[in-house]
């Protein structure tokens, strides 16, 4: 019982089922465990929508501001869609349960596909981007960095595993370390921009890059286009916490909504902030600095403030994978209760997390980061397809779901599939902007899948189909179990009849045979204890040995069977597949296995597996009973 | 069972057992696969004399003849006290058994532990050196280094698991094919040099090589000493066949023993061959191409003569692996017999080869490769030293024993503990040479450990004792379970009693679970069906079912038991660990498990593994018997 102590040690005693509730997210930590990710985009949009703007030349930049204002106002209408989401879904699920209730089962399992797909890629791609911060400030690391990689993937899921609360506590803060450093850098850059209270002006040296080639009409708005969808990365990560309404406090909704409307207030108060001092400062995407460390070294110098952000940067790009670990076991855990993923995904732990779906997503994690050799780079063009794909569905669902209570009477309440809706005011107008939303965020992925289709988003393209197709297989399954378990139409007479028949495979008589013998002889009249014979050396001994104990094999039949080959399992089977089909036909057969149970594992690789195999091999046919008799050998001597 | 087939054609049809005989080797055959090792050795050997004295200058290269025929009259001694083990231990085992029936078992342990871990890097350092040979012939291979060399493992591990005559066939063309046109080189090199039929001289063209520093005269026998212990690798392999002479048609120990003749011929024509020749063209080491090499090029030209040579080097490079491939798992066997080693090394697979012996070096094999990265110079600090000790211990035994003939008078015949002694004329000449051969191999054996002690050898010092003392816990544990299993003073009365009592856990009622209560009510009048209600809808569900199936369920006692927990298992166990303990102390307890049997691997891993982890934590319960009641899905509906 060692192991049960290491486990006690590492994850901490069990919580009862019971205490659940007290388990709970208040807000302040549900911002943090859901919004890591958004949040941590601040530290990659702007410049993303930069990178993409230089090839027009420098001079072009200052398109990023009103880019970045429609990427802000797409997410205001994400924000506000999800807010309903929350509100009409309490039980949680995202855009896999908006979906299921407005779409149909297929949009549901590609939401939850593009969803699953995307949360692995979270973890990969954020570990991944922490572990390259590390290694630029310690180069003689970057050897190390997949072994770092998967130290943190490991570190991560131990803190996950310990329970909601305690993970919502640790990560809380540097997530508002983060955005508390970074809010200051862009107060003291606005009043230092402005010249407010008389603050000394910042310093504008722009660097001059020219234009790397001239742009007829269509290419232009292609490049906006792509400007645009890359600032959608800011995107990801919002959903977060529509998925998982059920790990806040009671009353669950409306504090998973008032917590997405914190989010949401505080993301675009970084990405709007970030982005118009990185305008107004004339700011030139660069190679080996980001521009939110150029940012703040403009501002602030590189003093204390710095650091501070530069630090919390790091993490917070680390943590961002905590909303992967946030959402992929609690989405698991819907698809496995609508039997679409195995149903172990719903089991919860010792500290009533889904346990299961925490380890599945390290591991398939862990895989991505092998495969790619901790390289975010190669990963990105994989990322973010997923998410918005499942806006586009999730919004749509909304879409209809308005159209539904739109025709409801004031005070009237209806029952859809999963949820119950009442009659609402202006929800016309709430239906619009879905419509919007619906729209913009399809060309968004369709940008993204045109953009990066082929570094890598095939892979994606293929993937979610064949996910689609496993959740199905996988569904059939059950039904097919439950088809098989069920008792509709039994009665006793379709119980199968067990024959008065017991089979031993013995290959000596000694303490642990015997016992088998004697349990056998309690419970049929008909023994047969079964040898294979090998050697007349083997006959002689055995013979010798059975007449020894004749007070015990009395009335017991030895039926010795000479083999010339050293698979002795396949002459048993064979012996014992004969009687159960042609001698008692239709009956079930019991056959006694005796067993010698080592005491250690050392112990156990010692002994050949006969009787593990044999039972292995026994399941396979039906209407066969295996009894296993153990012998220990402690308990005897 | 599709598994089976694949093995059937990996593999190929299973050997009657009673087929041994005629999978047994014939002489030529033999020689191919016990004396690759040794054979393949003259590629390096004469190399590894002249690449320490070169030291001492160009001009001392000349010392390179005398050394080499001091080997190879060290070659002799060995093969001929070789000789003597297989005609006196026709049963095999070589050293190991020489020690253990003349020096007790720690020696024969000390042997067997340096033999396994030589045979291991027999098997790394070969394969590693064929792998150099092609990437040195194509360098873009370099980085696939590691992956080759695993492939050729399994290659090799697949074709030994084919059987011994059939790898024998394999593996006979390469080293007659090497044998053959070193043979030639040698022949045409000495009618040349010799002048012989009016031959064209070989042009001598020395490159004069300064000697590094100026030796004292202890410091010039070391040297000496050095070269000697390097040329001394012409003898790991010469032992092989001495411990498979049960691998030769009968009559075994003759055949063997002429065998080693032909292969002591053979290895010591080609080396004084090589070793005058390169002596006497005055050739010099050189750090890109081998002095066999340079032989070849100077005595034929670069034409087909030498592309033959080169190409067949570097196969029999790769095959000297081979021979731990042969002795490795024989060795094992003989190991397991008497209890030190797992008891399944001696299983013989269905083509009568000891598959798990072949299995388990393929890995051990595999894992040093892994360590070394497939780099054969690192490991060859470690190499040789295991068979040099078994030379050592191996020629102290048959010192021994034949002290122990030269006491029998004509006529007399005595039985020592594994092999029958007769009277034999000279023995005390016999006796001598096992002196000499005892003397000279330590001191070699002394003169490796000393020179390559810092480099690696001390790992084979650590592990060689480790590797005796994992033995005797082996041999400790055996005994243990032959004392518990023994029926030495046993009565009926010795025999637990069955309780009448019948535990069976159910979550559910279902077809499967009442198959399984149906099972148990036959075997006992008091069934408890055992419960763990994790929710008050759960134990609604179990009431009204249970009422349903009041016919089957009726006398059966259903016990169910509140748990705020998600560990269901605890309860369970605790439950049935108490009834066993206090309600029916020191009686059996039987347990029936309803197991739900999944078609696939795949509709496995769609399932909790209840069931299967209820028995694990049974089977640690002395005095419980485990019954499973299978159910399967297709045999119901």
């Amino acid at each position: 019982m060692d192991l049960s102590n290491v486990k006690r040690f590492l994850i901490g005693e069990p919580f009862p089922t019971s205490q659940d509730i007290h388990e709970r997210l208040d807000n302040v930590r549900g911002l943090a465990v859901f919004a890591s990710d958004p949040i941590s985009s601040n530290a990659y949009a702007t410049e993303a929508i930069m990178s993409v703007i230089i090839v027009l030349g420098s001079g072009a930049l200052s398109m990023t501001l009103p880019i970045g204002l429609a990427v802000a106002a797409l997410v205001i209408l994400v924000v506000f869609s999800y807010i309903q989401t929350i509100l009409h879904y309490p039980d949680g699920g995202g855009a896999y349960t908006v979906s299921k209730d407005n779409l149909g089962r297929s949009a549901s399992l590609v939401a939850g596909a593009a969803l699953l797909t995307d949360y692995i890629l979270t973890v990969s791609v954020s570990v991944s981007a922490g572990v390259r911060a590390v290694t630029s400030a310690f180069p003689e690391l970057f050897d190390a960095r997949l072994a770092i990689a998967l130290t943190a993937i490991l570190l991560i899921t131990w803190i996950n595993l310990r329970g909601v609360r305690e993970s919502g506590t640790i990560f809380a803060i540097p997530t508002y370390a983060f955005v508390g450093g970074v809010l200051l850098v862009i107060l003291i850059g606005l009043v230092r921009y402005f010249g407010i209270f008389g603050a000394a002006p910042i310093p504008v040296t722009p660097e001059a890059v020219a234009a790397e080639a001239s742009f007829n009409g269509f290419a232009y708005i292609w490049l906006i286009l792509r400007a645009f969808a890359g600032g959608c990365t800011a995107l990801t990560g919002i959903e977060a916490i529509s998925n998982g309404v059920q790990a806040f406090k009671p009353p669950e909704s409306k504090n998973a909504a008032k917590t997405m409307v914190a989010m949401g207030i505080i993301a675009m108060t970084l990405f709007i902030g970030i982005t118009f001092l990185s305008t107004h400062l004339e700011l030139v995407p660069h190679e080996y600095e980001s521009i939110l460390s150029q940012l703040t070294r403009r501002i602030t110098g590189t003093g204390f403030l710095y650091f501070w952000v530069q630090i919390f940067t790091a993490m917070i790009l680390f943590m961002a994978a905590n909303t992967g670990y946030q959402d992929f076991p609690r989405l698991s855990s819907f698809l496995a209760k609508d039997n679409f993923l195995p149903r172990w995904l719903q089991n919860r732990g010792d500290r009533l997390v889904f346990s299961a779906g925490i380890v599945s997503l390290a591991i398939l994690s862990s895989i991505i980061v092998i495969i790619f050799n901790a390289d975010e780079i190669a990963m990105l063009p994989l990322y973010a397809l997923g998410v918005m794909l499942s806006f586009s569905l999730s919004q749509a669902g909304m879409f209809k779901l308005m159209g539904r209570i739109a025709h409801l009477k004031p005070g009237e309440t209806m029952r859809t599939s999963v949820t119950e809706i009442h009659f609402e005011k202006d929800v016309r107008w709430k239906q619009a902007l879905n419509a919007v939303g619906t729209v913009v965020t399809s060309i968004v992925f369709l940008i993204l899948v045109a953009t990066k289709f082929v570094e890598g988003a095939w892979i994606v393209a293929m993937i979610i189909p064949l996910m689609v197709v496993l959740f199905h297989s996988i569904h059939r399954h059950y039904d097919k179990v439950a088809a098989a378990l069920s008792t509709t139409g039994m009665t006793t007479e379709n119980i199968t009849e067990v024959a008065d028949v017991v089979v031993i495979p013995i290959a000596d008589v000694h303490r642990g045979t015997i016992l088998a013998i004697e349990y056998a002889k309690r419970i049929s009249s008909d023994v047969r204890a079964l040898t294979i014979i090998t050697s007349q050396e083997m006959q002689d001994r055995l013979d010798r040995r059975w007449q020894r104990f004749a007070q015990i094999t009395d009335n017991v039949k030895l039926i010795t069977i000479e083999y010339d080959y050293r698979d002795i399992l396949k002459p048993l089977v064979e012996y014992i597949e004969r009687l159960n089909t042609e001698e008692f036909p239709d009956q079930i057969t019991t056959v006694v296995v005796p067993e010698f149970v080592p005491e250690s594992t050392f112990e156990k690789t010692l002994h050949n597996q006969t009787a593990n195999r044999l039972r292995a091999r026994l399941k396979q046919y039906k209407d066969i009973v295996i009894i296993d008799v153990p012998f220990h050998i402690d308990s005897q001597i």
